[in-house]
Parts: structure tokens; C-alpha cells; sequence
């Protein structure tokens, strides 16, 4: 039986915590008990270690989540059914060939058209053993997600309501991400492996990471050490190669590719602390003249020597990355900044150039080096509607500024992920974070609620083909005003609602999906997540209770 | 010297971190640093055991802090003068009289006209013991964490750069609270605890308690523990007589009172699970019918038998607190649940009373009640303006409506706190909780920043006898969507934002506290407490490098 989600949500029981929905999905109403001794096997040959290892977390989660039902008694009134269950021997994970075994990390990372992510899940009531099938690792790793929210905790039982379970699930979108700002204010790496996994459970399947901005370079960039040596915010506050490889291979192992970025060539002005002739207007004054936000600086990107220190830059961060995607950014290009620096100027004249022209040349070169290491340029939208720069046809442009853009965007035929402002940024509605400025108020306010995000239609007003170029879309968590402190409460559950929408598909009903990512938060803290209060509590074991007609 | 809050904001140094700021304050610019063997010594024979901790408490804080200033060397070029520096041996605390020492604790909870905070600080920058003076156990209790604030942290260097430090700090307003609400969401002892350590620090000196709503009944009062055991959220989410007695009891030791409030007649629906009898409208639909909020649920006001049990069960309440405020509550009671109750209508036949009368009656036998446990009682505006209700002429108002009805407050001649929505409220801004509303808004949209409560003027547009009613402040957390999750970072630092305003008094320049701000947050995190980053640490390094006009 495949049910679209929106007729899916009537017959969904009042206890079911899958999140994101499979897009395809069959419940029974038998009480199925996990076995005592109940095991998850690997029936492939020589299973790469990252399966093991994802199968070893499973099993983690499946003791330890011990996650109460959100109904009123909390699982109490079905004590006696689940005594009486049939119980779970075993879950058996197999691919559908075994010719070419590759791990889950290898699969995170190939190019975003040749990922498998889809998987039958096959949960019986007889007591017999549940099935896993897939064509690829990742497809697993996908499915023993799903797996691991079937289950609530009563006095030490494990147990659905809701056996047989028939899932057959692929993603609608191939792109599912969320982007992280670690340069605004640092995020320590445990805080970055935390919220991986977090993303792991919603089946979010990009970090977008916005590594380094104008206020500091904590990458360590073999070859450029000085970028973070004078630019982080200490010499504790950095993400070395190693803590890079650390968290791409965590990454990986979890089903997730890093795209990174390094803005260019706005962002940058903290490139001047170690290599002031590349950057125009460092730290230049009024900064609300020179820059968006304060501190003021760019890339001298008319000049030959600052091409070749981005490209050289640009290779060697790319090294750092297994993904095949890599942003150079290219929003907020502030002309002001060029207009008065006179280096810029008489790089110009010199050349003959206009500086569009010259944006162009930086741009095609950055774009050359990262292309000669592999990688496929992202950029944000400014880079095709703002600017008339040359880009490769395999170029992923970000929408940002509105999702008012997203057409023209499609328009211009690149591919594109909805990452809009108005619907996917985490960040808005929290005041105004710059100083001395009491009755400011958040560029982007209102907050953006995961109800919103989820009514987004990621296809609105596209034609059928230009409807193609959508892969995806993310949540985005720009920290001026966050740091490890806040990270959990203010991503999540909202960036699960956004990893549903480009999962399960457009069209879910917020009223349906409620009780759902109630019981995804519970899930997220009893694995020490702190994901954000929906409700009280009184609303949560109530479904439906506190809608506003009810 | 006595310098006003906005004409000492000009001679700061840039690191340095007293929050509140106090109100007599001299500095000095030579470096001083804490002594190997830096000692806090009580001057006081039998001193109290609650000041004895506190010492302990504030070594402990000196030693654990390790604070480096906020500035871009984090202290790095100040390393020479620190080396070089005079140390400060010891800390002496004395009263000015000892004739009779009584302990924080019972200060703290003290007729609040009575409690005497006030205390001088002097630390030398020769060499020889710093003092702290007060007339009361509860002033060298905020002096000794003024005293915690002065000193940051260079290379296991405790120091500052501001020597000598002469202190002579008094409050403005005698009430500066903080309002929690753990009935729509519960909160666990500890992160109750960790909060009124927080408040401590800012001098904050009211928990007021909103401790049950018609959502969940935490508070497991004797005699009436079926309200608990039927309406907490479960059997570990509750407040057990010895849990409260724990909590005041560390509140206290914090020269903290809690303002325990136990809302009648509204938001009490939960009161129906264990004595129906007693609840109109209980959990009637629609909701929005008869509540602001689900469930809906009052008390049968008009009921003498309802009027006997509130009056009992704020007795018994009444007696787990030490202090002598007790809030009823009185806000948003819904006429047509009353209109809509056949028992209240039938109460009201048989007694010829309307429902004014019979509100005014329950409310006299309520506070009566309270009265006789020595408590003092505190209500919500609607008590003075939309309700016709004979008060006793002590009992404080709470405006939290708007801060447009102060004035009205004012000239019923009650003494007021102010909690106004528009200002003070931390929730507001976080989008719709309703079930069931993808557009929803927040009802008290925009965020409340702390710039915003810090330019609040507690006595505009009163008269100078009108002003004298204000007792002082207060945030507040109504916990629709909050949890211990996102307890600290909603609640900090503009929880402390509201605390400076109260204590150092209005007038305050936001772009002269940012600074000192930051600080806060960066010592509070040192603390365990997780507070929210105001900015960009770039920005918190630079103060006024982030301003509007920077």
C-alpha cells in the first residue's frame, strides 16, 4: 500500500514517531515486543566496518531510547497487549546485490546523482525476524533509521502497536540539508558531532558548512596556516585538518556529505589579518558603508595576485573535503568596498577590465581550481541574478534572499536548493544583534516556525522542467546571535520539519504531522539532543487537543 | 564618587564586568591580582552557616571562573602589568553592628521592607586586604558577588586592571524578580537550582513561582496531594514538600525569595482531575470558547464549598514557603465559562449575588486565608482594573497586560511590580504553539531583546506619590514552549538585562552595558549556565565595533 502523505495522516495511530514519513507505508495494529536476546544481523559478505558500526549504534539506541509513548497514560493501558506480544528475534539487513559492497561513507560522499538512499523495511507480528533490504549501505543506514523509531518503552518492554510493519521509502528530493555557521561564533567539534547525528535521525543528508566569514577563519588550511593562526578567535577555536577529517569521516559514516564553503568575495575580511593586500576595505569604517555587516572587507578580486591566492586557497580547503560539492559563496558583493579601494581601481584600469568583468575572471578561475580537484561549485543566488558571471552548467546555486527568487533562479536553468530566508532560516526573529541600536529588531523577523517551513511548496510557480532543478533544500543556522549554547534548541525539531518537506515530499498536513515531531523531540533528548519545547506537555500526549479549532 | 549609570558609562574600562552595575562605584587603573594564598575571611563571630557557604561558593567561583577579558588579546598585553602586579591577600567581611546577626536566609525571606542589601566595597591596589561592609548578612552577600565579577583570568593569573575598586551599591527598586513557569512545561530541580544561582549573580532577589496551571499541577501540597498525583504530568515530575523545602531552602541561602502563585480562579483546569466538583468549564470545547488556552477549566467560584477548598488548599500551600508573598493570581477569567456552568449559576441563584460579588467574595476568602498563614497577596492586573475586588490596601500588583496599564495600576494606589508582556516577556516572538495554525504568530510578537527592557522607565508618565508604588521588575518565562532545554539561553543574559535595570535603576545607556554584557554572558558560561551569545564574538571583543554607526 503506498499512501501520500496527506492521506496517510488519517490513519496514522495516535503513538508513531516516524520522522520524516516514508513515502511509502503500511501499519498493522498487532503489539509486537523487541526479543529479549533480539540481535540485527548482517547477512552481507565482509560488511564494510561503517555498517557494523551504524548497526552497533542501533542497538544503542534501541536500549537506551526507553522513550515513553506521547499518550495521556504514557503506554500504561497497553501493559496487558504488550505482555502478551509476539516478540522480535532479529532484523536482518541484506543488499540486493553484493558485487560491489561499498561502505556508507563512500556512498555520502559520491556525487549527489549517484546516491541510493532508498530501502524496504519489513517488520512481521508472527514472531518471525525483520527485514532490511536495500541496494546500497546508505539505503541500510536510511532504513535502520526509520527502524529505530519504531519503538517505545513500557517498564522495560520494547514494543509497537502498530506491527506489521511494510515500508517502502526513497527520498523525493536527493539534496536535504543544514547549514552551520562556525565563523560568526565558534561551535567545538563535539557540539558539530552532535547535532551530525541529530541530522543522521531525520535523514538530513548534507552539513552545509559555512566555515569561515568576515569575524574569523578557524580552518586550518595546509598551505595557508596564517589564514587561522591570526584569523580564529583563539588558537583553541579552530577546526585543524585533523578535526576536519574527524568530522567528515563522522559525517560520512552517518549517510552525510560536508559542503563546505569559503566565501568569496565578499566575507573575507578577516583574510586581512594575514594577507592585507588581498582584501579592499578591511575593517574599513562606517562599516554599514562597506559590508552588510560590520567587520567591512573583500577580496581584491581585480587583482592577479589575489586570483591566484583564492584558487591556491581554494585547492587546498578542497583537499580537506571528500564531498563533491564546494560553495565559494559570491553573496553581498558590496560595490562601494571596490569604488573607494584604490588598489581595485587601478587593477582595473590596468587590465581594461569592468569590474563585472573581473568578477567573472575571479569567478571562472575559483571555479577552475576547485573543478581541477573534483568538486562541482555551489554558489549563492547573487552569483546568476544579481551578477552576469560565467558558471559551469553543473553549478548548484543556493536560494537565499527570498523565496520570491527561486523562480528566476529556475529561470536561469542551474540547478537549485531551497535555503530561502523567509521559510529556512533558523537565526530570524531574535532582535536586532547590532549595538546601540535598542529598538532594532531581526532583518528576517518573524521567527520562522516549523509549521511554515513545512508548508513550503518547493515547486511553486516552476514549469514541469524547470521543477528538475530543485534537488533540495535545507535549514540554515546563521550565529550571530547562537553558539554551542543555544544550537540544539533553536535547530531542532525545526530542522526535522525541513527534513521531512524534502524527504517525504511537499503537502503534509501540520495538524498530522504534530504529534509525530512531538514524539521525534522526546526521541532527540532521550538521545541528548536538546531539542525545543512544541507545546506543553498537556498538548503532547493530547494530539489534536490544542489545535485551535479543538 | 557617585556617578549616575549613564555618566559612568564613559569612563569604563573596556574589560569589565560588574553586573548590575553598581550605583556608587570609583576605579581605579592600576593592576592588582589575587594572592597565591588569597583568603575570603568572616569578621563576624558566629557567623551564619549560609554566609560561611557563600564564602566557599565565591572562592570557588575565583578559583573556576578563568575568565580571560573580552578584549582581542584576551589579556595577552596586559601579561607584563600583571607579573608586575601588587597582590591583593585577603577579603574581610564585618557588619556594621553584630548585635544581632541573622542569617541570609532569613533576610532574604523578610518583609521585603525590611531586607537591607546595601554594602561598600573596598579594594586597594597597595597591597593590603580588601573590604566588604554591610549592616546586613544579605549586603555582604551581594557585595561578595560584586566581588566575584571584578577579576578575569590571564594564564592562571587572577586579576584586574582597575585597582583600586571603592564600592558603595545600593538597589533601586527592593524587587527584582525572575517569573518561571513549570506547570505547561515541568523543570527539573536542578535546572530550578542552576537558575537561581544565575539570578543570584545579577542580584536578582524574587523566584516568583507560577508553579501550577490549568495544564499540570506539579506541587504536591499536603492534604491535597491528589491534585498531584492526578495532575502532574507523571509521578517523578513533581514538586514534593521536601523539594520545595530544598528549593527555597538554596534560594534563600541566595538572598532569593520565592513568590509562590497558585492562579485561581482561572487556569484550573487541571484541579478537575482530582475534585471535579470544584472546576467549571472543565476541559470544555471548543476551547478558545472558554480559555485563552487549552484546557479550559475555572474554579466554581461562587461555590462556598469551591471557596473552602481554595482557601484550604492555599493554607496548606501557603506553609511550604517561608517568604511572605503568595500570588492568587486573577488573570483571564472567562465569563462565559461561568455564564455557560449551571452549578456556578445555581450558586449565584441561591446566594442573590452577582458574579462580581461572588469573585469579590472568594477572592476576600482567599486572601483572608493567606493572611492568616502571614502572607501578603499578590495579583495579576485584571484584580485592580477589570475586576471590582476588595483588596487589602498591601497587596501587589502584578501589571502584565501592557505597559500601557501602569498608570491605571498606579492610580488605584496599589504597589505594583512590573511584568509587562511588551517588555519583560521572554517567550513572546517564537511563533505560534497552537496545533493546527501554519501562520500562527506569537500573540506578544516581536522578541523582547534586552536592549529593548533595558531602555524601560519604571516610572513614566507617574506621579512622584505614583512612583513610589513601583516596587520593581521582573522577566518572565511562561513555558508554552520552553523546557529545561532552552531554559538558560532564553532566559539569559536578558533575564539580566531586566536585573540591572531594576537594581542599578533606568537611564542606562544599551551601547555602554553591551560590553559589560557580553562579560556576564561569558562569565556565566564559565558558571555552567548556557547563556546566549549577543553578537559575533568579533563584535564582543571590539565593544561599540559592532554598532550601528561603528
Amino acid at each position: 500500500m503506498k499512501l501520500s502523505l496527506l492521506g496517510l495522516s488519517a490513519v496514522l495511530p495516535s503513538a508513531f514517531a516516524l520522522w520524516p514519513l516514508p513515502t511509502g507505508l503500511s501499519l498493522g495494529t498487532t503489539p509486537l515486543t523487541l526479543a529479549k536476546g533480539f540481535d540485527i544481523k548482517i547477512s552481507i559478505h565482509n560488511a564494510p566496518a561503517d555498517l557494523v558500526a551504524a548497526v552497533q549504534r542501533a542497538k544503542g539506541y534501541l536500549a537506551n531510547d526507553k522513550l515513553q509513548a506521547l499518550v495521556i497514560d504514557r503506554g500504561a493501558s497497553s501493559a496487558g497487549a504488550i505482555a502478551k506480544a509476539k516478540s522480535l528475534p532479529s532484523l536482518t539487513l541484506s543488499l540486493a546485490s553484493t558485487a560491489n559492497v561499498t561502505s556508507i561513507s563512500e556512498e555520502a560522499v559520491a556525487p549527489i546523482e549517484s546516491r541510493v538512499e532508498s530501502y524496504t523495511l519489513t517488520v512481521p507480528a508472527d514472531g518471525s525476524g525483520a527485514v532490511l533490504k536495500a541496494n546500497s549501505t546508505l539505503g541500510l543506514f536510511r532504513g535502520l533509521a526509520t527502524f529505530g523509531q519504531l519503538w517505545y518503552d513500557w517498564e522495560g518492554a520494547t514494543y509497537t502497536l502498530s506491527a506489521p510493519v511494510q515500508i517502502s521509502d526513497s527520498p523525493a528530493y536527493p539534496y536535504r540539508g543544514f547549514m552551520l555557521d562556525t565563523a560568526r561564533n565558534y561551535f567545538p567539534i563535539a557540539d558539530i558531532k552532535r547535532t551530525i547525528d541529530a541530522m543522521s535521525w531525520v535523514k538530513i543528508n548534507t552539513l552545509h558548512w559555512h566555515v569561515v566569514d568576515s569575524q574569523s577563519f578557524p580552518l586550518v588550511v595546509p598551505g595557508y596556516t596564517e589564514l587561522s593562526e591570526k584569523g580564529a578567535y583563539s588558537a583553541s577555536k579552530v577546526y585543524s585538518p585533523s578535526d576536519v577529517k574527524d568530522i567528515v569521516t563522522y559525517a560520512a559514516a552517518r549517510g552525510i556529505d560536508v559542503l563546505p564553503e569559503i566565501d568569496t568575495p565578499g566575507h573575507t575580511s578577516v583574510i586581512s589579518k594575514a594577507f592585507p593586500e588581498h582584501v579592499a576595505c578591511a575593517e574599513a569604517t562606517p562599516w554599514a558603508s562597506f559590508a552588510n555587516e560590520p567587520p567591512a572587507g573583500q577580496l581584491r578580486l581585480a587583482s592577479e595576485a589575489t586570483v591566484n591566492f583564492t584558487t591556491g586557497l581554494l585547492k587546498a580547503a578542497a583537499g580537506l573535503f571528500p564531498g563533491k560539492f564546494f560553495s565559494t559563496g559570491g553573496d553581498e558583493i558590496n560595490a562601494n568596498c571596490y569604488t573607494q579601494d584604490n588598489a581595485t581601481q587601478a587593477s582595473l584600469a590596468a587590465s581594461g577590465q569592468t569590474f563585472a568583468q573581473a568578477l567573472d575572471t575571479f569567478t571562472q578561475a575559483s571555479h577552475a581550481a576547485l573543478r581541477s580537484e573534483g568538486k562541482t561549485a555551489v554558489v549563492w543566488e547573487e552569483m546568476v541574478l544579481a551578477n552576469n558571471v560565467t558558471l559551469a552548467n553543473d553549478t548548484l546555486v543556493l536560494v537565499w534572499i527570498s523565496s520570491a527568487d527561486v523562480q528566476a533562479v529556475a529561470a536561469t536553468g542551474f540547478r537549485l536548493i531551497h535555503a530561502a530566508s523567509d521559510y529556512f532560516y533558523l537565526d530570524c526573529g531574535h532582535g536586532g544583534w547590532v549595538g546601540n541600536f535598542p529598538t532594532g529588531n531581526s532583518w528576517c523577523d518573524p521567527f520562522k516556525t516549523w509549521q511554515h517551513a513545512y508548508t513550503f511548496d518547493p515547486v511553486a510557480n516552476l514549469t514541469e522542467s524547470q521543477s528538475k532543478l530543485v534537488l533540495g533544500g535545507q535549514s540554515l543556522l546563521w550565529t550571530e546571535q547562537s553558539s554551542a549554547e543555544n544550537l540544539d534548541a533553536t535547530t531542532w525539531p525545526r530542522a526535522a520539519s525541513t527534513a521531512e518537506l524534502f524527504w517525504s515530499g511537499p503537502g503534509g498536513d501540520v495538524d498530522a504531522a504534530l504529534p509525530r515531531l512531538h514524539e521525534e523531540v522526546y526521541r532527540f533528548r532521550q538521545r541528548g539532543v536538546a531539542a525545543n519545547a512544541l507545546q506543553p506537555e498537556w498538548c503532547a500526549l493530547r494530539p489534536g487537543a490544542c489545535d485551535l479549532t479543538a
